[in-house]
């Protein structure tokens, strides 16, 4: 399949190499050109604007937010003026509920697909194609779509007709990572006062009810505060608990955790620990509680 | 093994039945004598009060809290008046630090065992003989009290020499799994009133980072909504948040979900509420976004 | 002074008829035309358009927010395009920072005088021209608009050049009219459902430390319950409280009371009191603790 | 009178004082018989133990918390045993409601009177005679109290018959200044980091709706960093607001802003202010925000 690839982060870039290594031609297109020649070497077209990238059955965009998926779709260059009737917008990026929105009705307008996928995984899991993704959209475009998916994850899941609720799932679902990363902070702080082993403590959580990726892969994080260089940034952390937030006043549903994990992200970034991995956040209780701030 | 076991709700009369199963001498006691008839034509032998369940090597305490332990174990027909020289009380119940510390100077200078033992699972893992059992104290005592946690669990995690530690963690433990209660009740009011299925959305939560049995567990409650009869109730889960509340402020650790936690269980107790299984707490979120309340 | 008026809500019409008792030469405007009448019987020219209301030496806007005030703004027949080069827009709305800064460009760019001038009081405070002004602006430009000031208000407080610092201010000053509202909610919850009245109880309040118009009008509401009709709309409040957090976003400053703030008029909205006053949502924790909702 | 006067601390000396001022006898006792000289030195008799502080018609107790309470008043040489029948107890101490229950019954059983009469003031107003007192007790009780009211206060509120009462009162009262503290101190956080001076921006405040005591002390140390020495500790603040999250569970009323303001001084605690005023901990929001720590 013919597929422009916009956005090569370091999920992007991994996830564009996969979608080649399944055979796909891929056209890429990232803001700072450098990141664009690793993605050449392994068989990629490059592509000189967003416009280049939008002349296959599907383009994908990878991207750090609202304000960059809002500059490369809108406007006269961009992926809605340029893609053709037909072809299919798979935006994979977290983006707020709002945009979504916006993106299914300038497509639709457009005569073109739209499918809301963002995926689930760290830069690690991108790269072995273990993803997972959360996809919405009508039954034919997600359909259409459906080659990328198999391409970059491990298992899509298919969440109904309108994108939004696929964004709204990925929202909720790094505020329940962040919320882990809070509350496993908090009890690592108190058992690790008392004089508990970390990781031994860990491995009993992670051995019985905790028995999860989330808690082995951030409780790790956690006990080693092993917080650079940062797999998912704590800017990033922030900008996705607001997210949450914002989809919340839209839909007038208090979020009380999420409220505590916005003032913990902002005190992280005010103390110096914006660039941390967002598991930081998590060891901001044990630097309440008199020890070392993680920065 | 000669045992006596003191406690015969939900999770005592299963751990009971379960010593009996492997083999034990069981002489059992409960505040109510009608809990030890069924228990009884398991095969255990009835005790006429705390102290008839003192005569063996080992003796289980099982009890809903600190006075209830406090009553069976201090004055002059308790359990440090009565057990022999060398005999090991194995305290499961979920109790307070301080409490446990009171235990482990009162029976040190009795010339008796003390082991903390609290267990993690709810009553059906208990009939399966399928707990986690934490345990702490001087190793040979550790040793003793063995034969018993292989009866009831499926896996021991000693901590080391002080009791106090296997307490703290447990209650950090339960401080975990109402956390999860609390930010599932929070992410599944947002997703659920934005039309997605809870059912769904759980299953892909469970497939993917959170697949652990704390989410199956739990989150399947909140998805049927399913509160009584109360598999642990909330007035037990308000008990055991603010164990971990004077954990932390024993130890000047301040834990901001554990507040929250607070004040969720005061509030599901408030509004009639206080009989329900303590994941309905995670109900109140969809209540406050306008919803019905769990009660 | 020749003074254009836009926007003529609760307050906006009384802080107007001011302007014209204080022998100014006022002609107002109001997107619903309706709300002019009254006043040109007091005296006031009407404006066909906002445009026509900037023919004077100043414009004062008093709306409900940022989008109103950017509607009649920006555009080819907004305030800027209209008011003469030196004129002065006077904008006494409560908005965020971030339009703040966008007005003193805009105006400067233009040629134009811009003050920022919220005010502090509630419609019974306008109509007595009892206002507190927290004015901020270039200095001459901020004395070109002193005598609305003083038609308007008992005391005007000067808060620099930047236009910005009296929005941040005003802003932060509803933030605390909220946390009063929240803690006066919270005791009142707690002595009332022991019996304490609750009147005799704000009355020691105010008589001694709490001796103060804040705890004075929104305890006397809350004692009463009376929460309509609303002074200040719940929905307003939540506006403010948000515009708190933005600001605390941007200058990377937690707010944990008005996280709380957040997530209690999100539930009052969520519960159908959003047409109740702002206090209304100290009413919450008497809910929250099985008394009756406000709404 | 013949007044007996116990615990001799920054506020209880100074009320013992005025006591002497005003002309009655007045026993003193202090657990440290330090501070008993400079009162012997302005006409009191120093008491020889509590029991030889109980031989007048009112004995006042003016003590650090609960514990120093419970040790005074109950055992074979407390204040139980040794007052006459028909005199008075008047506790002045902030005490839990459970205690005050206690203490009522303790001295109705004895057939001595019992007043909870809790003051409202810093160490300057006791010792300017201007405290505001919060009594409550049977009328007659009430009355024989009387004579002490009036020479420490310059207020005395009566609540009714039940003493619980004014203890409830007055804890609600240390968490609505613990909440100002706290507000007020993200407020200034937020203007301080942009660049509004704290003192103008305090006297905005307090010259219109924020026109209280409350505020203008508070805020002025909040304004000022002075924090040393306290004229209450925040070791202090702590008890006060776990008083007030107790008499919250006993009556199951959630207080999210008390759980707040738990956090905020065991953070405090924890990272070495303990000895600070409690005005510090609302210093805490500049500290996360960036800013430097008050210890």
């Amino acid at each position: 399949m013919k597929i422009g690839f916009v956005g090569l982060g370091n999920m992007g870039a991994a996830m564009a190499a996969n979608l080649l290594t399944a055979g796909h031609e891929v056209t890429a297109y990232n803001r700072s050109p450098d990141k664009v020649a690793a993605l050449v070497a392994q068989g990629a077209r490059p592509a000189a604007s967003v416009a280049d990238a939008c002349r296959g059955d599907v383009v994908v965009t990878m991207l750090a937010n609202d304000d960059a998926v809002r500059a490369v779709t809108f406007g006269d260059h961009g992926i809605v003026a340029s893609l053709s009737e037909g072809a299919v917008h798979v935006s994979s990026s977290t983006i707020s509920v709002a945009l979504a929105d916006q993106l299914t009705s300038a497509h639709a307008d457009a005569g073109q697909g739209f499918v809301a996928a963002p995926v689930f995984g760290r830069p690690e899991a991108a790269a072995a194609a273990k993803l997972f993704v959360v996809a919405a959209g009508a039954p034919a475009t997600v359909a259409a779509a459906t080659p990328v998916f198999e391409a970059i994850g491990q298992r899509t899941f298919v969440l109904g007709e309108e994108p939004r609720a696929a964004n709204l799932v990925k929202i909720s679902g790094n505020f329940l990572i962040a919320s882990v990363i809070e509350s496993l902070g908090e009890a690592m702080a108190l058992v690790g006062k008392a004089g508990v082993d970390k990781q031994q403590y860990l491995e009993l959580l992670t051995s019985t009810l905790f028995d999860a990726p989330v808690y082995r892969t951030y409780g790790g994080l956690l006990a080693r505060e092993e917080f650079s260089p940062a797999g998912f940034a704590a800017t990033l952390g922030l900008k996705d608990v607001k997210l949450a937030l914002s989809a919340g006043e839209e839909l007038q549903v208090p979020l009380p955790v999420g409220s505590l994990l916005r003032d913990r992200f902002l005190t992280l970034l005010a103390t110096g620990g914006g660039d941390l991995d967002w598991s930081a956040a998590g060891a901001l209780s044990a630097w309440e509680a008199g020890g070392e701030h993680p920065a």
